[in-house]
C-alpha cells in the first residue's frame, strides 16, 4: 500500500476527448489528481498498486452506462471500484484506463419486508444495510469481515462467516441491473423467491468479478433476524480435533450460523490487537441463531461433540456484548496477523475443500507453516472447508514474495488435489489467474467464450478472471 | 399424449450416413422403430407430440460426446432425454433430429457421506437416489413430484415440495459434466462447499433445459436426513386465510421444510383419486424437519398462526405412514386432476410472485376460474410464492386450448406485473417462450450471445428457451 503507483501507468494520457466527454457528463467528479488515482490503483492486497487514469464518481445506472459507450468507442478499460478491500488484486488498472467508483450510488433504494428482500444501489456497504434494517426484524447475513459494498460483494461471490449457514452471495442474489459493455442496461432475475425462466443470468454475475458488466444495483435475500443468537468457544489442544469437531457438528445437521478456527498464532494476534485474554491454543468459535430453546439445544450438541475430541474450557454465552467483542476480534484477525511484524503485508490464501478432507489439508499445510522462514496465521471458516493463510511478507523482499508465492502455490495444488477450490471467497483476481486452469480444465474455454460474447472489446476490467 | 405424432416428423430421414456411424457406434442401441420414436416424442404437456427421427441409448460421456460430435458434423439435432415427465415440452423433437436417451446412464458413481455430497449419472432418478442412500443417514430433498432423473431436473432448475427449506436445484447442484456442442467434455464447479474461482458455469448450465450442452453428471448436495419430521395440516374456509398464514409463517423465520397449499377443487380431485375424506376446504399441507423439540416448536407456532387466521382442525402427526400418504396424495394431485375429466389433457401455469403479492395474485386468478368453462384446480408451493393451475382441456378441442392459453396469458401477465416469474419450476421449454422478453426485456439478448457462443450450430434442443 506503502509502494509508489508505476510510473508508466501514472503518466499515460486519456485520450482529450475522452476526458473532455467525461467532463462533460460530470463535471468535477471526474479526477486525475495523483493522490485519487492513487487512493483507486491499490486494494488490500500485496499486490503492487496500479492507478487508473482517471477516476469518476458516478451517481446513477444511466450514468455508468453513459461512461461505458464513451469508453467503449475510445477502447479505455473500464474498472468497477467499490470499497478497495479486495484482496487479490481485482481493482487495479493493469492496463490502465477508468476507475468506476461507485461508493456515491449508496442509496437502498427499497425494502420489502413481507418478502424478504431488498434492492440497493451498488454502493452501498453491507453495515449499512444492515443499520438501515436494524428496526425491520431482518438482517443481511453475508459478512466478509471488511466493510466491503454490496455491489463489490456480488461482483466477488464473496462470503464469509456466516455462510455456512446462509450460503454466499450466489444463493442471497436474487436480482441485478447490469451495464453491457455496449452501454445497454439489463435487469437479471427478478424478486420471485425462484424462477426457472431462461438461463441464470444473475448468477453469470455474480463472481464475474467486473469483467462483464458493471453491477449498478442489486437485490438482496434478507433472513428474519433470529430471536435468540448465542456465541460459544472451546480450546482444543491441535488444530485437528477442532476441525474434527466441526465435521460432526455439520454432519449432524446442526445448523450452525457461524463456526470459525484461529490457530494458536492467530489468537496471539488477535489477543495483542484486540486486547483479549484467550489462551494461545486453537479455538473454535461458534454462533447459534433460532429460538432460545433451539440455540440451547445446538449449542448442547456442539459443547457434547467437542467434549469428545477432547475440547478444554467450553464457554457459551447469550449476551450481546460479548459475542460482539468476540467476533470484532475474529473480523480483525487479518488485521491483527499484520500487526506481528509491523510495515509487513499479507498475502493470503483462500482454499476450500470438502469437509472430509480439511483435517488432512490443514494438517499439511501446517507443516509448510513450520518450515517457513515467517509468521503464517491459519483461520477460516471451516464449516465450509475454507480456510486462509496470512503470509506477511516485506514488500519489497522479492525473496519473501518469492516464499509466500511458493507456499500458496503448494497450499492450492494440494486443495485441487483434494477436490477442492483455489479459492472459497477473495476471487480470482489477479492473484489466483494462475490456477484456474488447473482447477478447471477445458471449462475456462467456455468461460472465456462467454467473455468474449459478452465484452468483445475486453472493456471490462481486462487482465482479471481469465487470460484472453 | 393420444394424439398421433406430426407425419411430417416421422417421415423425415437421418442422414444415411450419420445412421450408419450411430449404429457402428451403438450397435442395437439405436432405435428408428416408430413406437421408440413416439415414446421419446411427447412428455406430460398438452403440447402436441413431435418425434425424433432417432434415438440413441447411450451408456457413458464418451458415447455422448462421440454422438454429438457426429449430429454436429452433420448439423442434426441433439435432443436430451430423461424420464420424459417435463411439462413445458422440453423433449418434444420440434426440428426433428436423435432424441439421447441418458435413462441408461443410471449409476450412483461416489457418494462422500462425510462431506454430504454424491455425484451421479445424469439417467439416476430421484427416487433411485434417495433408496440408494437410505441407510447413509442423508437424502437429496429436491422432489418435483415426479420421478424425473436428476440430469433432467438440473436441465430444468427443477424444484418441488421442499424447496421452501432446502432451495432448488440451483443451490443443490455443485458441479456437473457436460458435453459442449464440439464433443469437448467439460467439468464444472467442484466439490467445496463454495468456491469463487472464475464464472459459475454450473449455475448457468443448471437451467440452461438442454440448449448449451448435454449433462452427463451431476455432484449434487445431500443434507442429512432430519432426526425428526412431523406433518400438519389445517383447513381454512378461504384461500386468503392459508396464504395468511403462509406469510407469517415465513417471515417469522419458522424453517418450515415443505408448505402446500391445495384448493377445494384440488381436495375433491386427491380425495377421489387418492380415497381420501379430507375435507373439501383449501387445506394447507405442511412439514416439519429437525430435533423432536424444534418440530413441537415449529408445529407450534404455525399452529398459533394458522388459528390467527381462522384455520380449522389443525392436526400433526410423526408418524410416517400417515405422513406418507398424504404426501403421496399431494404429489398425485396434477395426475388426480386430470382424472377430474378422464381423456382431458393438463395446461399447468407455474408463476411464481413474490409472497407479498401471493394472496392477491391468488385472489384475482380464483376470478378467472370462476369464469373459466373448463374445471381449474389450483395448488402450489406457497412458502416459495410459486403456484399452479391445472387447467383441464380436450387434447383436440382447438376452443378449450385457446380458452387455456388465454387463462395462462392472464395469469403469466399478473404475475410479472406483480416482480414475479412466469414459471417458478418447469421452465421455458416451448409453452413459455412468448413470455421470456416480458419478463427479461433486453437480458434476453445475453442469453442469445451465451447460445450462440456456447451452441453456434443450434445443434441442442433448437427452439427451446429462446428464439434465434
Amino acid at each position: 500500500m506503502n509502494q509508489p503507483a508505476s510510473p508508466s501507468s501514472l503518466n499515460k494520457p486519456l485520450p482529450a476527448t475522452l476526458l473532455e466527454a467525461l467532463r462533460a457528463l460530470l463535471g468535477d467528479r471526474v479526477s486525475t489528481s495523483d493522490s485519487v488515482r492513487a487512493h483507486h490503483g491499490k486494494d488490500e492486497s500485496a499486490h503492487p498498486p496500479a492507478v487508473p487514469d482517471a477516476v469518476v464518481f458516478v451517481q446513477s445506472t444511466e450514468e455508468v452506462a453513459a461512461i461505458v459507450k464513451l469508453c467503449a468507442s475510445h477502447s479505455v478499460p473500464v474498472i468497477a471500484f467499490g470499497a478497495g478491500s479486495s484482496v487479490e488484486g481485482h481493482v487495479l488498472a493493469i492496463h490502465g484506463g477508468i476507475a468506476l467508483d461507485l461508493t456515491r450510488m449508496n442509496e437502498v433504494l427499497k425494502v420489502n419486508v413481507d418478502d424478504l428482500d431488498v434492492t440497493v444501489q451498488a454502493g452501498v456497504t453491507r453495515k449499512q444495510l444492515n443499520q438501515h434494517l436494524h428496526d425491520s426484524g431482518l438482517f443481511f447475513p453475508i459478512d466478509p469481515g471488511a466493510n466491503a459494498t454490496l455491489g463489490g460483494m456480488a461482483a466477488t461471490r464473496a462470503s464469509g462467516t456466516n455462510a455456512v449457514r446462509y450460503g454466499t452471495m450466489r444463493e442471497n442474489v436474487m436480482g441485478l441491473t447490469v451495464v453491457l459493455a455496449d452501454g445497454r442496461v439489463i435487469r437479471t432475475g427478478g424478486r420471485a423467491r425462484k424462477s426457472a425462466a431462461g438461463y441464470d443470468l444473475t448468477r453469470l454475475f455474480v463472481g464475474s468479478e467486473g469483467t462483464l458488466g458493471i453491477i449498478t444495483e442489486v437485490t438482496l435475500r434478507l433472513h428474519p433476524q433470529p430471536e435468540a443468537v448465542s456465541a460459544a468457544i472451546c480450546m482444543f489442544s491441535g488444530v485437528d480435533d477442532a476441525v474434527r469437531t466441526v465435521i460432526e457438528t455439520i454432519q449432524m445437521g446442526v445448523p450452525i450460523a457461524r463456526c470459525e478456527l484461529l490457530d494458536a498464532l492467530t489468537i496471539k494476534a488477535v489477543n495483542r490487537y484486540s486486547k483479549l485474554t484467550l489462551r494461545e491454543v486453537p479455538m473454535l468459535l461458534c454462533e447459534f441463531h433460532g429460538t432460545p430453546a433451539s440455540v440451547e439445544e445446538q449449542a448442547k450438541t456442539v459443547q457434547a461433540i467437542a467434549s469428545e475430541h477432547g475440547g478444554l474450557d467450553f464457554e457459551w454465552s447469550t449476551r450481546q456484548e460479548e459475542r460482539t467483542r468476540l467476533w470484532q476480534a475474529r473480523h480483525d484477525a487479518y488485521l491483527a496477523c499484520m500487526q506481528l511484524r509491523p510495515g509487513n503485508r499479507g498475502v493470503a490464501t483462500d482454499v476450500c475443500v470438502p469437509v472430509s478432507r480439511l483435517a488432512e489439508c490443514i494438517a499439511a499445510t501446517n507443516e509448510d507453516i513450520a518450515k517457513a522462514s515467517m509468521p503464517i496465521a491459519l483461520f477460516g471458516h471451516v464449516g465450509d472447508g475454507n480456510f486462509h493463510l496470512v503470509i506477511l511478507v516485506e514488500p519489497a523482499n522479492e525473496t519473501d514474495l518469492a516464499e509466500a508465492e511458493a507456499i500458496n502455490h503448494r497450499v492450492v495444488m494440494r486443495a485441487l488435489a483434494m477436490g477442492g477450490t483455489s479459492t472459497g471467497e477473495h476471487g480470482i483476481g489477479i492473484g489466483t489467474l494462475d490456477f484456474l486452469d488447473a482447477e478447471h480444465g477445458d471449462a475456462v474455454t467456455v468461460m472465456r467464450a462467454i467473455k468474449q460474447a459478452l465484452d468483445p472489446g475486453n472493456l471490462f476490467n481486462p487482465g482479471k478472471v481469465i487470460r484472453l
